[in-house]
């Protein structure tokens, strides 16, 4: 019987599962972070085969061992022939003959949907988006990175976030609640309400972020949606704009023949925009194209469906429903 | 006859003048970039010292050596103790028993009036603005660097003006003569109209412009000046929000009873905004406060003003009328 690993590989952590033809979750793996372009080839690769491994000995534990020839990796960053070249030896080793790549963007389009086509938007501490048809990418708007693009992302957000505050205090900037937030987030104090106070809190706010990569101002994001409860302006603004961004990226790639679905993955979508009382969504424009979407956690799922289909398998909407709880159980009991 | 030395240390050069009591120019040298900030305290103190040596060697070849006893240096970046402790001991080689530091927003003040009172605006690769009370710096407004502040300034240009050549390449931005102008600028051809040109540009584009320390985007501040001259809305977007962001600091700094002067320096000041023909500082807005400022080159005057002062010499409009012709003249002959 041939089983398949289908895997997701982000930033954050790598998911591994072992599937056999009916779509049954047969073992379940992590490992950190398998994005080669932000974590490099090698750690990569090695934590895509450790997350592999971990769901083949899962089941070796109870069952005879499995030798699945394929492997399906949906993945963050860079597809280079150098990445591919680390990862299939690394593969082989568990019996996987032939490595399948495919970007996060195709791997959360097919963790959504059984459609072929539609659109995907990302929106985590970077922001991209794409046109799907066929079952494939089509066109990619954006995912240039925090300092050239990423319009709407958690970056976006945080460092106009860091900039509000540092104006703030500066004086050169309206008051806003983010201030506060981001100083105790920090753990700055702000003794007093003088100038003095403020220059000294400002002083050692500015040595602190600049002793940060700059990526690291996305922790601010959740910022802006708890300051937007307090109905501060500055916030509204901020993620107003961010709305209006990733709105935008879908604007960009819509096709008049293809009218949805659009599905949606990054935690600042799915834990910011998508959580946010309906009253906030209205408060900063949040778009129906994005209120209205399906969002999904990563692309294991659609990595599953990618290997169901390369192995000739028709993917229904009854299989396909009963992916996402298969996944989840699995990933519970590992 | 007592002499002193009056220093500017910048960012790019740093400029070294020997001046006697009746405001005469005795010698003046050149030396590199005197920011101990951005380039280390040891190199910035050697830079200083080098110039303020040159400017003592150019008149010992033909007058008896001077021994000044006081040094006055305006300098961009931090007075700390510890680049004082640099410095010092280098200048008392040349005879120096005390030096007095003053930031660059003093100098370039005192560079262009006599007046105690008023406000001065920097706005190069940074910019920051300061309000000035019976000759010190009462208040200062940003200058919070490329990350969190430096609202208008040549970085924040620049790097509006790759994002925004990156999003038309993109597809997610509006088209814009900027594009061409940025590809001309960094030597990446756009040989065809389509999508795989465009998309090929625009990645090597990205992997160009993240192999960059980030502020080195502010090289592309002038593009934003060309493309408004063609009437380019992006470029005329980008330019007047930066016109209004420094209108900005002026207006958190303005007091009611100091109506002015204004001074200005910095070389996105100079040669973008004041140098731009007057319909197109209509196009952008440009305030009132800004086109009627005094621009000088560097603080240079303003450490001779501060120098002769402390001498107990009264700095009056027509001593100070000679001052900068009197550098210029010294300047073009080292």
């Amino acid at each position: 019987m041939s089983t398949f690993l289908a895997l997701d590989a982000g930033g954050t952590q790598t998911r591994a599962a072992l599937v056999d033809p009916d779509g049954l979750i047969l073992g379940f793996g992590r490992a950190g972070s398998g994005n080669p372009t932000s974590g490099g080839e090698v750690a990569a690769a090695r934590a895509v085969a450790d997350a592999g491994r971990r769901a083949l000995t899962v089941r070796s534990a109870v069952l005879p061992p499995a030798r699945p020839s394929l492997a399906v990796v949906a993945m963050a960053g860079e597809q280079t022939p150098s990445y591919l070249g680390q990862l299939q030896p690394r593969l082989a080793e568990l019996g996987v003959q032939r490595v399948q790549l495919a970007g996060d963007l195709l791997g959360i389009f097919h963790s959504g949907t059984t459609d072929l086509d539609g659109y995907t938007l990302i929106c985590g501490t970077g922001a991209n988006a794409a046109r799907v048809r066929g079952g494939e990418i089509e066109r990619v708007v954006d995912g240039s990175g925090w300092l050239l693009g990423d319009v709407g992302s958690g970056y976006w957000i945080g460092h106009r976030v860091a900039r509000a505050a540092t104006a703030a205090l500066d004086g050169s900037g309206p008051q806003t609640a983010l201030t506060e937030l981001l100083l105790a987030d920090v753990g700055i104090a702000l003794p007093g309400d003088g100038w003095p106070s403020r220059r000294e809190a400002l002083r050692r706010l500015v040595v602190l972020l600049y002793s940060w990569r700059p990526v690291q101002l996305s922790r601010f994001s959740p910022l802006a949606f708890a300051a937007v409860v307090e109905d501060d302006a500055v916030a509204v603004g901020v993620l107003t704009e961010a709305a209006a961004a990733l709105a935008g990226l879908l604007h960009t790639l819509r096709a008049d023949d293809i009218p949805g679905p659009v599905i949606g993955g990054g935690g600042v979508l799915r834990n910011g925009f998508l959580a946010a009382p309906s009253a906030l969504q209205d408060r900063i424009g949040l778009a129906p194209e994005l209120r209205g979407l399906t969002s999904v956690t990563d692309g294991l799922v659609g990595a599953i469906v990618l290997g169901l289909r390369e192995l000739g398998v028709e993917v229904d909407d009854t299989l396909f429903a009963g992916l996402g709880p298969a996944v989840n159980r699995a990933a519970g009991l590992s």
